[in-house]
C-alpha cells in the first residue's frame, strides 16, 4: 500500500509526491530537515525538533511556512493516515523553486515535505543488545554542521565506507578529535564520566543529545562536554551514540578494537532505559 | 512561454518538470551537475563538460544514465526547442529516488534533468568592461570540491554575503590562501605572470580554467599554479575569474581595495578575447 506524503498543503500518494526540478533543495541543497521518532503512535520530543527547525531556518534566513501547531497537526495526520506505531516522521523545508541563481530568490515560496517511515521494533532494536561497530574517518563536511541542512552527501559516503569495512557507522575526526557519527552524536564513558563533544559549529546540536545529557545529570552522572580522540575512545570503558531514531545505542568496537569488554556497558544501557522511559511518558 | 525541460527521457513544460520527494538529490544532495554555455546557438566546450561529468559520477560511484552522444543530442534538442542563441544548458544527475537511508540504494535509477536559461548578451556582458568587485570570506565548504556536487548552500550564502557588502562575488580563503570564487576559479596577474590555485581536492577543476590556461601558455604567457593570498591579490596588477558562463571576467576590487589601476587589465582582456574566439570556433 502506498504511503501518504505531505507536500505543500496536500496529502498525496507517494507516487505523486513531487517537487519542481527548480526547487532549491534539489539544485543547491538549500534546505533543512528534522526526523522525529514515533513510539506507540506518539511523537518523541516534538517540541525539541520544532525548536531546532526554527533555529536552522533562522540561520539560513529562510521563511517558515508553518506554525508549530500546524506542524504538529501534519505530523499527527501522517502518523494516523499511515498507521505508524513505531517509526519516523521526516520533515524537510527548502527555500522553494526559482529560476537557478546562486543568490537567494526574493519571492520563492518555501517547499515543505513530510513523510513517514514505518520501523516496527524501533525501540527494541537487536543492536541495542549487541552494540554497533564504527570506523573513524576524516570529517570532510562543511563548517556549519550546527545547521541541519540536507547537504548529507559526505555522511552518506561515510556510511558506505563503514559498510565496506564491515561496520555499522563512521565516527568523523577533525584536528585529532571526534566530532560525531554520520547521523548521530558520539560519546565515551570512562569510569563514571560521560564525555561528548561540546556544542559549536562543528557538530549538530542533537535533540536526543540534549535530553540524554539532561537525564544523565539528573541521575547524578558526571558529564564532560569536550573534544576526545579516537585513542581515548579505544581506551574507554563504554561508547555509544544518540540520535532521534537510534535513541541511545551502544558502540562496542572502533577501528577494529573492542571498547571495554567489547559488549554494551551498564551506563549506556541505563541511559537508554531512562531516555525511552522518560520520552515515552512525554510523547505527544 | 514555458520552457521545455528534460526529465528522465521526457521533454516537458517546465511546470510539469518534477522529481520525487524521495530523490536523493533532494534529500541528500546526492547529485552532480554541469553548466554548458551556448553562443550562437552552439555548445561551448561540451566535450570538457561531458568528461568532467563522468569523473564526478565515478568519484561518487554513481551510474551514468546516458552516453555522451545521447547527452549531446539532449543538449541540442533543448537549445533548439527553447530557441537559445546565448545562454546556458544546466544538467543534473542524481542517484535517484529510494526510501530514505544514508546508505546508497542498491537499485535506484539515476535521475537526469536538463534545462536551459536564456542569457541574451552573455558574451557581451557589461561587467567585462567595468569589472567585478569581490569580498573574501572563509571557505567553509566540504573537502571534496573537485567533485561537482549540488552541495551549493555555502557558495549560495557567500554570494549573499557579497551582495550584502555591495559586491558581486566572494573569494573563499582557506589556511590563508584563496581557493576560488563561489562559482568560478580565481586568478591574479603580476607582471606577465598569471597565478591561480593548483588543482587538488580544494577547488573545482574548472573546464574554462583548463582551456584558459592552455590558451595562455600557447600565447607564451607564464602561468604559475600555486596558492596565493588575499594580500598578494590586493598587490596584483590584475585579477579575474573564469567560469563556463562568465568566461574570463575581470575583478577590479577585493575587500574594498582596488586592484592595479582599479579597471580591467590588458592580460585579462586578451585572455577573454582569445577564449571567446577559440571556443566559438570549436563550438558544437
Amino acid at each position: 500500500m502506498s504511503r501518504t506524503v505531505y507536500v505543500n498543503g496536500e496529502y498525496l500518494p507517494e507516487e505523486e509526491a513531487k517537487v519542481s526540478v527548480f526547487d532549491r533543495g534539489f539544485l543547491f541543497a538549500d534546505g533543512v530537515y528534522e526526523v522525529t521518532s514515533v513510539l506507540g503512535g506518539k511523537l518523541i520530543d516534538f517540541a525539541g525538533h520544532a525548536k531546532r527547525l526554527k533555529r536552522s531556518l533562522d540561520e539560513l534566513q529562510m521563511a517558515n511556512p508553518v506554525t508549530e501547531e500546524e506542524l504538529l497537526e501534519i505530523h499527527r495526520q501522517l502518523v494516523a493516515r499511515n498507521g505508524i506505531e513505531e517509526g519516523l516522521v521526516y520533515l524537510q523545508i527548502t527555500r522553494g523553486a526559482a529560476d537557478r541563481d546562486f543568490a537567494f530568490p526574493k519571492d520563492a515560496t518555501p517547499t515543505i515535505v513530510l513523510f513517514t517511515q514505518a520501523k516496527p521494533g524501533l525501540a527494541d532494536s537487536p543492536m541495542a543488545k549487541t552494540g554497533m561497530k564504527v570506523i573513524s574517518i576524516e570529517d570532510q563536511r562543511w563548517g556549519r554542521r550546527d545547521i541541519k541542512t540536507v547537504q548529507l552527501l559526505y555522511p552518506s559516503m561515510g556510511k558506505m565506507m563503514a559498510k565496506a569495512a564491515g561496520c555499522d557507522d563512521a565516527w568523523m575526526v577533525e584536528d585529532g578529535a571526534v566530532t560525531e557519527g554520520t547521523s548521530n552524536n558520539a560519546y565515551i564513558v570512562k569510569g563514571k564520566t560521560i564525555v561528548t563533544r561540546h556544542l559549536g559549529t562543528e557538530i549538530l546540536h542533537g535533540i536526543t543529545r540534549a535530553a540524554v545529557l539532561r537525564f544523565a545529570r539528573e541521575a547524578q552522572m558526571t558529564v564532560e562536554e569536550r573534544p576526545f580522540t579516537v585513542d581515548e575512545a579505544k581506551a574507554a570503558d563504554e561508547a555509544f551514540i544518540t540520535s532521534a531514531s537510534a535513541f541511545v545505542m551502544p558502540v562496542v568496537e572502533i577501528d577494529g578494537q573492542a571498547i571495554g569488554a567489547g559488549a554494551p556497558g551498564p551506563v549506556t544501557a541505563r541511559l537508554r532505559e531512562i531516555y525511552l522511559d522518560e520520552m515515552r511518558k512525554a510523547a505527544v
